[in-house]
């Protein structure tokens, strides 16, 4: 209504909001002022709040996406991984409960010759960050300058380290304005908000795992796939080879739920070992980063048994300060949950264990929060398995044992034990799709 | 995403901008404890941006648009004229170019011993404010106490003034954030914003002037219907007797648009004079107040030809501070149009005039500006007026000689000379329909 005459800059915030509420696309331009202007302070929180609303509730084109991916990059600095003289190849998650694939994947993949710049992040409510499982070693510390990553990349192959400021700012600003806002879900927002980091990284190959089912962020399996197909757009268009699996997370990732105890399990399934859909998940990762990168007819598996990973993790997790031979922590306190009957597990949501984990102190409310590294759940276990009358189902741990009751409100009514030959509600085989060339 | 686990607030507000952009409906304590909550500061601004534009979205029931007027209303005081010994009865209109009504019509009704309480507003836009006209007359001032408003409706029966900000101050929080994130033309929050003002200030019977057409907020009558229809709704829920006339506002209303110029058309109305149209909408809204306020079968016209609304008139400026008889002020330049052609005025677009008044300087782009009383556009002709090659057209008055091309631009192709016999653009008759009992 009030569009002022004596305007100097090239755009109106408020005639932008009104574009794309009445859902009209917005310009090239038009896409790059806002973000700018978001960034420098000139558009407001609240301006950019009512535009994300609009855009969660009308959508974008394809254009306008790669548009804001592209505006969110230029917000900052590019990173190039050029002089390292072998291919970078890299896998983003879209989070799940008890997801630590990370870990054991990047040392998996560098074993065969690629760089891995695994840029991750911290954990906000109920879905775990890597850096927080691997602060859970001691020593281990997450920040490392450029020029420190680059170097420990060229020298040992990988590296999972904080992202620094410097890249795609914009989204920093944009992610914490829609986690308050009610606007996380949206699929251009989410899309160029991983993207942005991904293509200013610098990686030349991608692998986007996509989670889909009740412990996902997004639940239905085709909306996966529109965020898939829609962030392996994005890398193709800017030059990176990218291609996304679509993975069930109706059930837990794994038996550890948490930090220290996932990096436990982590290391069970570098020393050949661990929980069979970890090591499957895993395994499917690293084999498509490596095509990815151009590096063929290798055998992924025997990696994992033959120590190469295990002697890879080592050097790495060296690298970055951390004692791969110290003890973990553990906690103060634990709580053993019982098979109330005979029969068969039958159900096991994730969420409600992700959200109990959280509770138990593996998780923040706040991101200035800190976690406990040795809280969480370990699963004794998982759909399909026949389990006895007092058979203990799951493990709680807590430094503070408080915690526990609230814990176990999450949890109740989310796990079931059944009558043998019930259907089991696990959504399916872990690995539904993939997505890509 | 992050429900945290240790709020201790009764609501999230996140939940609730969730709720509200999934198409749910808020439940009464949810809207009570959002409007508290951001009055209060708790719910950010950035917050009640994203929900405001979730709402304007996807709507409000009529549950919910009355839980929010009376939030809005608990936000602040009400007021009670309880005490005046006359029934209150007051008009609201959506605002439209030229719309001076209020200037004419307060003194009117007031003859007839019903007590008017014109709680006011500044302009801000293209459209115009009630006190900032009425600022063109020397010594009037805007600013009264609630006990100087009551004495001045107790002993003149009427009074048109600033409201105080003790009513409704979440609707003026919120009104300011909708303003500058695009979210003005909700129907929700225009008939929650207006409704709870009028409520709290304790009037008994109100009449709302809701215009449509290309001059107004709500171009299109099918919405200014239903923005009726919620408003009297709300009216008749909260005990105040309500009616509505949806009013044309394709055509400026009367000759003068502007402050000095609008206060000098309004006088010429209380002298039996004045434009047609101005006249005719005067008398239907005066009617329409004294029935709801239970005065009937009086001759309301008689009233502008015989004096009694002059002398009224005079006596409210007068207990306002304002000099009747000062001369008003006249602008520093001038600049007439003329007609390039013989024929008829077949259009003349409100919207385009409001823009050219303001550029010359009526209205304000920022709060805090001042206006230019004097700054504006007489109109010479209307449409159906025959014209004659050569013959003004209207007159742009500003102090500042350079604002004439910026509102030359805002007119151009906003009218037009057709032949005898074309159909003339007006949109239909002045008072459409009317709303209520």
């Amino acid at each position: 209504m009030s569009t002022s005459p004596n305007r100097i800059e090239a755009f109106d915030a408020v005639d932008l909001i009104h574009t794309k509420r009445d859902r009209g696309a917005l310009r090239t331009e038009q896409i790059n002022w806002l973000i700018d202007a978001y960034t420098r302070g000139y558009v407001g929180d609240e301006q950019m709040a009512a535009m994300t609303m609009a855009i969660f509730l009308n959508g974008m084109d394809r254009r306008e996406i790669k548009d804001l991916t592209m505006a969110m990059i230029n917000s900052g600095e590019r990173m190039s991984f050029a002089g390292l003289g072998k291919p970078t190849t890299d896998k983003h998650s879209t989070g799940g409960v008890g997801d630590k694939i990370t870990l054991p994947l990047m040392p998996l993949v560098a074993v065969f010759g690629a760089a891995v710049p695994q840029l991750s992040g911290r954990g906000l409510g109920h879905t775990g960050g890597t850096l927080d499982k691997l602060e859970s070693i001691p020593g281990w510390r997450a920040n490392l300058t450029n020029d420190e990553m680059f170097r420990q990349l060229r020298d040992t192959g990988g590296v999972i380290c904080a992202a620094g400021r410097g890249l795609a700012p914009a989204d920093g600003k944009l992610y914490a304005l829609r986690d308050i806002t009610g606007t996380v879900e949206a699929i251009p927002l989410i899309a160029s908000s991983i993207m942005s980091k991904k293509i200013a990284e610098g990686t030349s190959a991608l692998v986007l795992d996509v989670k889909f089912g009740s412990g996902a962020f997004l639940k239905d399996i085709d909306r996966s796939r529109e965020l898939a197909r829609t962030m392996v757009a994005l890398g193709e268009d800017a030059g990176v080879a990218t291609s996304a699996l679509l993975t069930n997370m109706n059930v837990p990732l794994g038996f550890a739920i948490g930090n220290a105890n996932e990096v436990r399990e982590s290391v069970e399934v570098l020393a050949g070992g661990g929980p069979a859909d970890v090591v499957e998940l895993t395994i499917a990762l690293a084999t498509e980063m490596l095509d990815l990168a151009g590096i063929t007819g290798v055998d992924v598996a025997a990696a994992l048994t033959d120590g190469r990973a295990m002697d890879k993790w080592r050097e790495v997790i060296r690298a970055q300060g951390g004692d791969p031979d110290a003890a973990l922590p553990v906690a103060r306190e634990t709580h053993v949950v019982t098979a109330d009957r005979d029969g068969v597990l039958v159900e096991q949501q994730a969420l409600p264990f992700g959200i109990g984990a959280w509770r138990l102190g593996a998780g923040r409310a706040r991101k200035q929060d800190p976690v406990q590294h040795a809280a969480g759940i370990d699963l004794h276990a998982k759909p399909g398995d026949t389990v006895h009358a007092g058979q203990p189902l799951f493990t709680l741990s807590a430094d503070e044992p408080e915690r526990f009751a609230r814990a176990l409100e999450a949890v109740a009514g989310a796990y079931r034990i059944g009558d043998p030959g019930e259907p089991v509600l696990d959504g399916g085989p872990l690995i539904a799709e993939r997505i890509g060339r």
